[in-house]
């Protein structure tokens, strides 16, 4: 992490322990670098899992077997490889997953499906299994380590560590979440990968901890882009250890389930803005609120396409309220919308209102609003009540250079 | 067009008359420059039509009333205006483009549905109603102009002026085709424009010069891309004057169909390139060859995939052989494929095969390669026979530097 934070980073914040989940970090040498590259989170007997996971077809072997293990529900250990994604690499990059999983297991008394790994860096070289095998053993041995090295130890291009909280009362239970995420710098010569961790000490029945973690993912991590382009190795897991006491949650019914899962959307959403905001060559942080859709997955896709626009990326990034880029990007997006229904601003200022641009328009606001950090753009499609936000930042050189001012 | 020539720029050809097409210009001064920026076709009676447009929704009034005119099939007279896209105009926009059809049609004697209109520039400002019809006055009475001249004006901020010809025999008539084309410069305050035109003396059916113009688009002009922005006023229009004297052409069955389609389809073809080769910024020009694929249409969507990708574009920029990067892309293009079937290769040397890296992959050939101005990246993926090609420019400082430094 030698890049001068991002502009946009935000201060790692306090977070407390989570009884049931253990940290540690090791040095597994991956690359050759003097730093700690594999994170190991023990977890108690008993922890629930869900996941969610990349749709790129292309997809690496972790991805592979972690979909399939959290059909499971369970779970013993987490294990994080940075400096090698491991994707691309055949049956020789699932073999060394393989021995990963069976080397812990052997050492918990668990199955190997309990151990879940991820691997994320360069891609198309096999995991070297003898720097994995050492690497898990001295991360054994290791003390327990704060979730701040955790973070630290799961980054590669990112330029600061990540980390967010939240709890909630379940009757009369607190509970705790913590979650840390690695991601979106994709510098040379490897391809972006957001690699994202949730830990909480409530019980939690696994198959009520994916309906949130997937309900939650639809409106958080699966509403960023940085790029347009998708990780072969993404991935999201939540931990739920059981360690707080509550009587465990089991469906929407329950009490004290609105509050969890408002708590674990809060941790998402967190972990999905810090994503963007190191965002390669990012300088500002953009959010798109789209109303008056036809559904409001409708309201997402239309903010994508906007969020995914060079242009429009472009503009924001030259300070530009060029809201004729944002009606091309709501018109391309191939969702229901009438040109003269369609209204867009910047900041809480309309530039134009049912199809034409408004008359008495101030352009003094909306200026002084895209020379600062935090940048919003409104669109309302004017065709029914179906809304969305969505993530992103601005198209720089700085993203230029990373990805292209190199030589793998 | 002050800007430096395109590296990738290609001399004008030189280019026939097409009996009965003769183009004029003059200065409607649309925008505050001493330069030809309207265009006027006059097209002989009898002259077929047909078009291909935008998909985007939110549309200009020119390409909603173009496509109810190349329904009636018949065309005499082409307007171009150039500095002013009159999108997102609402019914100011539509008035100006029913004044110059009824003004070009009272000098013709024809009907107004018989004038296309297309316009390229600013977007949000109706087209000046004034300044049109007094330079429409100013091209009537203008000599007939070059082809060459005619690509000129067409251009906003095009780095070079764009043509392409091919001929063909229908039976013992020679048939000329000559084409335009502006695109895809997009620099401030505007969003790309494509904006395409072919005339040809041939004598042919309009239904079947619809069907042609349409094919040859899908793999031409529907394959390339600069940034995977979509304009809202992209338009295409090709028409048949039959001043060559030939046996009308009226299917595929006719003699001499398949000699023009595939003039047609080399002009297409042709233009589609120039207007990669005048990309924003664009350093490399890059065709990407897709095998292998469950379809045809499967494989144009790969390609596509690859070619919109950041990631991939921003690693030709570098001349990295970057391999991974399209991997990833190929994944996430989310067409049927099988990261351990699939091959990918830079210049006719292989890098990847079935999924894992060449052990004896020798990357000399691949650098030198990449460090030429054409670059060719093959992608195998295994599974059938569909095949595609795809065309795009990289992604550099100069896309950058066109459209986010500066303010509108």
């Amino acid at each position: 992490m030698d890049l001068e934070p991002s502009p946009l980073a935000l201060p790692f914040p306090d977070m407390p322990e989570i009884a049931g989940a253990t940290p540690r970090v090791a040095r597994a040498r991956y690359k050759d670098w003097d730093r700690c590259d594999l994170t190991y989170v023990e977890l108690v007997e008993g922890t629930s899992v869900a996941g969610v996971f990349t749709r790129n077809v292309c997809c690496s072997s972790e991805v592979e077997l972690g979909r399939e293990q959290v059909t499971l529900g369970k779970a013993r250990a987490l294990v994080v490889n940075a400096g090698n994604s491991n994707a691309f690499t055949g049956y020789r990059g699932r073999e060394a997953v393989e021995q990963i999983m069976a080397q812990v297991a052997d050492h918990l008394g668990c199955q190997p499906s309990d151990v879940f790994v991820s691997s994320t860096g360069v891609i198309g070289v096999p995991l070297p299994k003898d720097k994995a095998r050492a690497g898990i053993a001295a991360a054994l041995e290791a003390p327990q380590c704060s979730w701040k090295e955790a973070a630290d130890t799961i980054g590669t291009t990112d330029t600061f560590a990540k980390g967010a909280t939240a709890s909630a009362m379940i009757g009369d239970t607190r509970v705790e979440l913590v979650g840390i995420v690695k991601g979106s710098g994709m510098i040379a010569p490897d391809m972006a990968t957001m690699l994202g961790y949730i830990f909480t000490d409530a019980a939690v029945d696994p198959a009520f901890l994916q309906h949130c973690l997937s309900a939650a993912s639809d409106r958080t991590f699966n509403c960023i882009t940085v790029d347009s382009d998708t990780s072969t190795s993404d991935t999201v897991l939540a931990f739920a250890t059981g360690g707080a006491g509550n009587v465990p949650l089991t469906s929407v019914e329950d009490a004290g389930a609105d509050a969890f899962f408002a708590a674990l959307h809060d941790v998402c959403r967190q972990l999905a803005h810090l994503v963007v905001r190191d965002g390669e060559g990012a300088s500002k942080f953009i959010e798109i609120v789209v109303g008056g859709a036809v559904s409001d997955e409708s309201a997402r896709r239309v903010g994508l396409a906007i969020a995914n626009s060079p242009l429009v990326k472009t503009a924001i990034a030259g300070e530009d309220a060029n809201w004729g880029r944002v009606v091309m990007a709501v018109g391309k997006a191939g969702e229901p919308a009438d040109r003269d229904r369609l209204s867009i601003g910047f900041g809480g200022t309309w530039a134009a209102r049912e199809g034409q641009p408004l008359a008495d328009y101030d352009e003094a606001p909306v200026a002084a609003h895209l020379r600062g950090r935090e940048i919003r753009i409104d669109v309302d499609l004017g065709m029914a009540d179906g809304r969305a936000s969505v993530w992103t930042c601005d198209l720089t050189h700085g993203y230029i250079s990373i990805n292209a001012d190199y030589r793998s």
